[in-house]
């Protein structure tokens, strides 16, 4: 059986930590000159752990095992939030490095194949999910060729900055890769609240993106009685109260929803708001409640429009995303780890957050497992995770990495 | 009797309009060089017109009669605002204009004294009515030391470029000046709705501006379950719906109230709003109503603030205005001239915008009167008159400036 090493797989963790450190946070952008800099140590770490590895051509880091298949991927991201936290991703991917040299170390392991991988830009600053969507093969040209981060940068032109944009991308190797586990912090409050500490994740949920827009008439806010006015940030009031009764009829206890964003136009004191916006999301692992919500807010869009006399329009705001349940095999094998060695401290759970295992689940099955996050908090400098569920929740991960290897010998 | 000239007061409104026309409507903002450009020309009109005309020391224009007191004086602005109409404040100086030249060419009134007034940055550009409080003697040093425009630019230092900064200050003249006339749009939709041509203005409201602040717990949009969330938009939203109908039950038809302006922070669609915070203004001519309405709105923060999660505080936006009653006798006088030009097309009414008037009322019995604004429309480049409202109005002007000079000859 193999042994994680507390001490090693926590050093590595505070060293990575390190790249970016802002306070107790981390700000390490995907392709950032620290970004690129953590890469190169993360392949060096991986190397000495007896890997294959190398930063790919979009700058993934990929360590491949020298053994033969079936190999199990075990992986998240090291790209982190503008405000980002220690663990978020990080941890998946040390995970990945200490099973990996684990294994080698057991001699009943020691044959066994475990890919480590960093998927690069999973948050998205220049084009979400880039690494594994690269890896399971979508065609991601256009993306490169388009896309851009807030500072206006061209992901081409950074990548080529890099010295990254020619290397060979690591790929999916049917045959060889058998499933993809992914390790991470939980980034909500659950399973302190329910004082648990490993969640066996069932599904990723489902996502709705969507823009409401109020066009009414800009006015003078001293001279244009109540009576008459068509003020757009009174009627988006008035619709957001209405929405929040519609989904609350709807939603299940996982479900969620939030208007993120609220613009009023001109934004001024004294003028009533000729136009408004809103920014909704909703989230759940159940494609019909999705489907509901969906239908609730149209109807409701809808009536208001014909109400008057503010007119309301409804589109996309991103393009939709549909749950993605884990394969119901590896979920077992995960929870048989999280029994073994947290018996009666774990929960199967839907996962709220989007992660690359949603991605990869296109091409492999796919396991997830959480940690408890402090407080609930994640995408702030203030995250963390106790010292100890780290370390049981690698312990987990190896548990389960070896059952899932094991059942594809 | 003096006789109005509808083409010249036509003509000289069309020749103003030019100055930043931007299609139909006009931006010309205090003390950009069209506006200083624009006040070259309004001096040069009204020296034409035998009046002792000059930019004074804050960039007003003051065309000071020749004849000896009692002297009423008329006017309005000629600044506008970033998107402005040709007729808001421009009407009510080129009224003044007229209504010299008119005095002048008749027999009977060639001896009265009309003084023309266009108070400088009525719009508050740089420092809102600082023509007008200077006018009436208020300090104004400080808010020329320390104003800027949004554009960063110095109002000292823009005075000193124009070459204003040395002029004489035109100066409220004790024994000279008996009263002030202000002549504008009204800016808002009754006088339309209700099928008159001139409204009497009885009272400039009174303006409270506030911010009312939301403090939650910014979290992630996907693993915050509902429950525990902290949010502050949630809140904003739930508390903006029991404003509305706390407001309700204690308006007039006149009162008016607006949120001008929402933030949520961060203002991401994938997080719960840890922030946010709303501008209201609200209105009305009766300080009773407004004394009611502060209650109201301090009586909701803090029941909202007790029952929580969400933290909420208020403060206040800008300084409060005290409704400012017009002076009942020249109220009269205006009224008596809009029965005699237009019987039976007349309304007091509130204005429920700001005025120069209300700030030389401090000093000096004000009158105002308004003509109908098409739609309601103002503060856009929209905003408009009928030719007849704006002649018709300028002659209800006149008979009221004759009134009110003969009443104190």
């Amino acid at each position: 059986m193999p042994t994680i090493n507390p001490a090693r797989l926590i050093g590595d963790l505070q060293q990575l930590r390190r790249f970016g450190a802002h306070g107790d946070g981390v700000v390490r952008l995907a392709l950032s000159a620290i970004d690129v800099e953590s890469r190169r140590w993360l392949v060096q770490r991986m190397n000495e752990a007896g890997l294959d590895a190398r930063i790919d051509g979009v700058g993934s880091v990929f360590g491949r095992s020298r053994k033969p298949g079936p190999a199990l991927v075990i992986g998240s991201h090291t790209d982190t939030q503008p405000t980002g936290g220690w663990l978020d991703g990080a941890m998946g991917v040390i995970f990945g490095l200490e099973i990996a040299r684990a294994f080698a170390e057991s001699n009943d392991t020691a044959g066994l194949a475990v890919d480590v991988a960093s998927w690069m830009d999973e948050e998205g600053t220049f084009s979400g999910f880039l690494g594994s969507r690269s890896f399971i093969g979508e065609d991601v040209e256009e993306a490169i060729a388009g896309a851009t981060n807030r500072e206006g940068q061209r992901l081409s032109d950074v990548l080529q900055a890099a010295g990254i944009a020619g290397a060979p991308r690591a790929r999916f190797e049917p045959g060889r890769h058998v499933a993809y586990l992914e390790p991470h912090i939980e980034q909500g409050g659950r399973l302190e609240a329910e004082g648990k500490k490993i969640g066996v994740v069932t599904t990723i949920v489902g996502i709705r993106e969507m823009r409401v827009t109020f066009l009414g008439q800009r006015n003078h806010a001293g001279t244009t009685p109540m009576a008459i006015r068509k003020d757009a940030g009174a009627a988006l009031i008035a619709f957001a109260q209405r929405l929040d009764a519609a989904f609350r009829a709807i939603a299940r206890s996982e479900t969620v929803w939030t208007i993120g964003r609220i613009d009023l136009d001109p934004g001024s004191l004294s003028i009533v708001p000729g136009k408004a916006e809103m920014l909704l999301q909703f989230r759940d692992a159940d494609p019909t409640i999705l489907v509901r919500m969906e239908a609730a807010l149209a109807d409701l869009v809808a009536a208001a429009d014909r109400a008057g006399p503010v007119r309301v329009s409804l589109a996309d705001a991103d393009l939709p995303v549909e749950p993605t349940a884990m394969d119901a095999r590896l979920q077992e094998h995960v929870a048989a780890a999280a029994e073994a060695e947290a018996p009666g401290q774990w929960i199967r759970m839907p996962s709220g957050a989007g992660h690359d295992a949603q991605v990869i689940a296109q091409r492999l099955p796919c396991a997830m497992l959480f940690v408890p996050s402090i407080g609930g908090v994640s995408h702030d400098f203030t995250e963390d995770t106790g010292t100890d569920d780290i370390v049981l929740g690698c312990r987990v991960a190896a548990a389960a990495a070896l059952g899932i290897l094991r059942s594809y010998a």
